[in-house]
C-alpha cells in the first residue's frame, strides 16, 4: 500500500497550498457563480455580483483581524516588490526612512525605499546571516523619521518578529510600516503600534497578483508627485479599491479563503495550530542527533517558513526525490540560503508535518 | 419553451466572457494540474511545472501575433491604468510625449504622462465627442518626441483604429505605444509601426491583473530613476517576468484561450468572425428604424465594443430588464456615456450577436 497521500502535501513558499475545500467551490463554481450565468472572471468588476464577492472578502478580513474602522483596507497589485516602492512613493514625503533589516526580504526594502527617500538601515542582523533578531532596544531609530518599515516574517531566512515593536515606547512617533506577507493572518496583529502594513496574497492566502494594504487614514494623501495614481493609496482608497481593474478572480479567491478560516475558528485556531506544526518540524529539527539542522535562533525562528539543511549536502537530491516519492513537495530551499525550506501555512494541516518529520526520520534512518 | 441558453450570453466590456472550453478545462484542473499534485494557484513561479505553463502561454502568443524576435513579451500587472504611469517612466526619458487623444482612455493616458513628461495631445476628437478619427495627416506631431501613444480601440467610446499610424511615413522617428487592450487578438498588428504594445487581459483575453506589454529591444534601459523595479521593463524583461512573483493563475488562464485561439484557427479567423459579428449588429443599428443608434463614424467603428441608445431613454432600464431574462447579460453602457454597450470580443460567438439583434428586434416591435 502506497503511503502517499490522496493529494500531495505541498511546501511551497508562495505560491502556495489552498485548502482543498477553497479550490473545490472554485472549480465547482467556474462557469456559474451562485446561479448569476458567470464564472467569476467574466464579471465585470463594477457589477452588482462582483461587487458583493470584494464587500464580502474585505468584511471578512477585516473580521478575521480585528482591523480597526480607522483603517482602509486595499486590494492592489504589484506584490511585496511593487509595494517596496509604492510605500515610500506614499509616505516618505521624501524625508527619512528608516529599515530594520532582518533578511533578504528587508533588505530589498531598504535598497528601494532609497529611491525614493534617505533610506537608513537602523538595525541590522546580517553579521549572523539573518539568524536572529535585533532587539528593539537597540535600533538606532532617527528623530523624524517618515516611516520604521519592518519584515515580520522573513519568507526566505525563516526569521519572524513574535511581537510587533512598540515604536512610542522607543521614543520615535513615526508610523510603523509592517510587511506581514508571509505569516499574515496566522496571529493577531496589534494595531495599535501599526501605520500601515501589507502582504502580498500569494503566501498564506493564495492567489499571485493580489496584494492586500491596510493604512491608517491619516496616511493617506501624502503621495509624492511622481506616484502612479494606480498606486496612490488615497486614489485607490477613495475609489474602494476599483480606480482600476483589479484582480478579481484572486480577490474571490482570498475571499473563500477568508470564509474557511472562519469556519475554522479564525485567526486564534490559525495561531494554535500553527504552534502545533512549528513545535513538532523544530522539535525534531532540534533532536535528529546532528542529520538536520535549522541554523535561526531558537527566539527568532518563523512558524511559517522552516529552512533547515542536511549535514551532507551531498544528499540534498536524494532527500527531493524520495519526499517527492512520498507526496511531500516543494522542499527545496531558496537558492540564495541553500538547503531545504518547509512552508507550513494556514493551508497546511499537522498531519502534512508530520508526514514530513516521519519521512525526514525514515530518511535519516536509510542514510545515515 | 425558454430562449435563454443554457449559458447565457455576456457582453461585459471587461473582465469579459472566456471560452467555456478554456473555464471547462480550468475547473477540471483545479485540484491537479496534468498529475503535478497541485493546483496551478499552489504552484511556486519557479518550479517546473509553472515555468513550462509560463513559456507556452508566451509563446503561443508569439505566435498567434507574429511578434518577431526584437519585441520582448512581458507578464505584467497594473492594467492599463497602471500602464499610463509605467510607459512614461520607461519610455519618456522626461521628455515630449505625443498622444492621439481619440477617447476616455487616451485621455487618461495624456493626464498620466504629464505627471512624467511634456505631455500634449497632438490630434483630438473631442469636439465630436469621441466619435471618429483624426486623420494622422492632421497629427501636430513634435519633432523629437521621446514616443507617439494610441489607443488603437477605445473600450468605452466604441472607436477603433483600422490601421495603425505609419508614424515614419509622416516624418516621425518617434515609436509608437499601442494600448490595445480591447482588440488584442481580434485582427493582425503591423509590428514595424509599433515600439511598444500593452494590453490588459480583462477584455479579449479574459483574467483581470495580468497585463501583457511587447516591447522593442532597443527601448529597453531607459527608465527614469523613480520607477519602481518591479515596473522596469529592463528588469522585469532581463528576469523573464519572474522578477517579481506574475500572477500566476491569470497567466494560466491567458495561455488556455491563447491554446483555444491557436485550435480555432488564430487570429485571422478571430478577424473572419469579428467583421461577421460587427457587420451583423451594426447592420442592424443602421436599419432598424431609428428606434436604436450608434452614434460613432462609420470609419471609426469598433469591432469590439458597439454602444448604443434608444431613442427613447425612458425605456433602457425595461431594455436592460428584458434582456437579462432573455439570458443576454452586462449590456448598460459605460456611464460616462450612458445608453447600452455590446462587447463582443473573441469568445463571444456569432450566435450571442444574433441572439441580441433578435431581442432587439422584438424590443422593438413591443415598444416601438
Amino acid at each position: 500500500m502506497s503511503t502517499t497521500p490522496l493529494r500531495p502535501y505541498n511546501f511551497s513558499a508562495g505560491p502556495a497550498v489552498l485548502p482543498e475545500a477553497v479550490l473545490r467551490t472554485a472549480a465547482a463554481e467556474m462557469l456559474d457563480w451562485h446561479g448569476s450565468g458567470m464564472g467569476v472572471m467574466e464579471m465585470s468588476h463594477r457589477g452588482k455580483e462582483f461587487t458583493a464577492i470584494h464587500a464580502a472578502a474585505e468584511q471578512d478580513l477585516r473580521d478575521l483581524l480585528a482591523v480597526p474602522a480607522n483603517f482602509r483596507i486595499l486590494f492592489m497589485q504589484g506584490g511585496g516588490l511593487g509595494e517596496n516602492a509604492i510605500v515610500p512613493m506614499n509616505l516618505s514625503r521624501g524625508g527619512m526612512v528608516d529599515v530594520v533589516v532582518t533578511g533578504s526580504w528587508s533588505k530589498k526594502s531598504l535598497k528601494e525605499a532609497g529611491r525614493y527617500a534617505d533610506a537608513l538601515a537602523v538595525a541590522s542582523n546580517e553579521a549572523d546571516h539573518h539568524t536572529s533578531l535585533p532587539a528593539p532596544a537597540t535600533w538606532a531609530l532617527r528623530d523624524g523619521a517618515a516611516y520604521v518599515h519592518v519584515c515580520s516574517n522573513e519568507t526566505i531566512d525563516g526569521v519572524e518578529m513574535g511581537e510587533l515593536p512598540d515604536l512610542a515606547a522607543l521614543g520615535s512617533r513615526a508610523p510603523l510600516v509592517v510587511d506581514c506577507s508571509s505569516h499574515i493572518l496566522s496571529r493577531t496583529i496589534d494595531w495599535s503600534r501599526v501605520g500601515l502594513a501589507f502582504a502580498g496574497a500569494q503566501k498564506n492566502i493564495g492567489p499571485a497578483g493580489v496584494t492586500l494594504v491596510f493604512v491608517r487614514e491619516d496616511l493617506l494623501g501624502h503621495a509624492l508627485s511622481i506616484c502612479p495614481s494606480a498606486f496612490d493609496y488615497k486614489t485607490v482608497a477613495d475609489n474602494g479599491s476599483m480606480f482600476n481593474t483589479p484582480p478579481t478572480y484572486g480577490i474571490y479567491i482570498a475571499g473563500l479563503v477568508f470564509q474557511w478560516l472562519k469556519s475554522q475558528g479564525g485567526v486564534a485556531e490559525m495561531e494554535r495550530r500553527a504552534i502545533a506544526k512549528a513545535d513538532l518540524l523544530y522539535g525534531y529539527l532540534d533532536n535528529n542527533g546532528g542529520f538536520y539542522r535549522n541554523r535561526v535562533a531558537t527566539q527568532a525562528r518563523s512558524r511559517m517558513n522552516v529552512p533547515f539543511f542536511l549535514a551532507d549536502d551531498a544528499l540534498n537530491d536524494a532527500f527531493l526525490s524520495g519526499a517527492k516519492d512520498a507526496g511531500l513537495l516543494q522542499l527545496k530551499g531558496h537558492k540564495s540560503v541553500g538547503g531545504m525550506r518547509a512552508s507550513i501555512y494556514n493551508a497546511m494541516p499537522l498531519e502534512g508535518v508530520q508526514a514530513l518529520v516521519n519521512y525526514m526520520q525514515d530518511f535519516a534512518r536509510r542514510h545515515g
